[in-house]
């Protein structure tokens, strides 16, 4: 498979249509036309053509995409064809509530440890898993292949814990803390921001504009 | 303030300037260039003039922008003037751990209730809340002017839970289940989805890429 320069916009759709194709495939679908996952997705057709292109197009003309294939090479493109070793730092109700998540770890990310401050967690397990101090996190990065960290604390002790992770060999950060890490990381630590209160801002954007509209109707 | 037509670009860098702006406020700052301001998000100052301009630009020639009106302007365009009540359904950890955020209630967003199938969790109180039953939902959301609800439920009662949502007049939702709700509900109906294994493989995607390039040099 040839590979060439993907653009961001094409790779946010990636794990939508991984999602789809994986939907299919549990509906026992074993081929559809770009027509057919286009009415499904509500994507233009020409929209899925163009994006599945990029990855040297795995469709035939009257034939449609095989599901199976292209779910597989997708989920190879997005690196989920390997287990990802990750590690939660804040065991707080979100820290906990994403290693109880057993659907990423069917996607192959493996929460392998849990890490806090407080010292009353200490010990505590989660889907077996033991709530770790801090002072283990060195020792225990190297010994278990981590790569990636998820940041579940807050802002105040984010920045700080994040140079410490990347100290110690993490290149790659899912940062669930309000504030921006790229700005403070060497440029090659990859960080996934997920800024909840940015996304019910956006919501409550768009329903203070549908209101605003509907009052000068 | 004149009002014009947003593009979404715009309006999704909008909770990072509010952010930003309240930031500088907790630090005390008064008024800011926009070049100072684009050297702390690292977003070009003529980005930044372009972005404000759009809400008929708050910013002095020689000046540069007050950043209390600053951060109340983009507040009231964002619908965070006023409270709005929320209820969460799905009262397992990710419901429980959203339920636990103050820093939503702070930005205006009050959770009122929480709802769950399982009869175990009735009457469980999350900071305060109680937990209800499904049952009692129509006659909560009609009692305490709901304007949002949070779908922290599994993918597979997400869309029958959705519409009766919708039934029961909710216009906007809030939804952490892996499927997208769009497609279901009326057109009129504002949903901002948080697909949190889509973001996970996003970074994944990231990180394997970058491993590739690392290979080839």
């Amino acid at each position: 498979m040839c590979k060439k320069v993907i653009s961001k916009a094409v790779i946010k759709r990636l794990p939508r249509y991984y999602r789809y194709l994986g939907e299919l495939l549990e509906d026992g679908v074993e081929r559809i036309s770009s027509g057919e996952l286009s009415e499904r997705m509500k994507v233009t057709a020409s929209q899925i053509r163009q994006d599945l292109n990029n990855f040297g197009g795995f469709g035939q003309q009257g034939y449609g995409y095989n599901v199976r294939y292209l779910h597989q090479e997708i989920g190879k493109i997005l690196g989920l064809d390997r287990v990802h070793n990750m590690i939660i730092i804040g065991a707080g109700n979100l820290g906990q509530a994403l290693a109880n998540y057993t659907s990423f770890e069917r996607s192959g990310f493996k929460t392998v440890g849990l890490f806090d401050v407080n010292p009353v967690l200490k010990g505590v397990t989660v889907r077996g898993i033991p709530i770790r101090m801090i002072d283990e996190l060195p020792e225990f990065i190297k010994e278990n292949q981590v790569e990636i960290a998820t940041l579940t604390l807050p802002k105040s002790r984010a920045t700080e814990m994040a140079e410490l992770l990347v100290q110690n060999g993490i290149r790659a950060i899912w940062n669930f803390a309000l504030t921006d890490l790229n700005l403070c990381l060497p440029k090659d630590v990859i960080v996934e921001n997920v800024h909840l209160s940015e996304s019910l801002m956006r919501l409550s954007y768009n329903l203070t504009s549908y209101e605003e509209a509907k009052k000068k109707k």
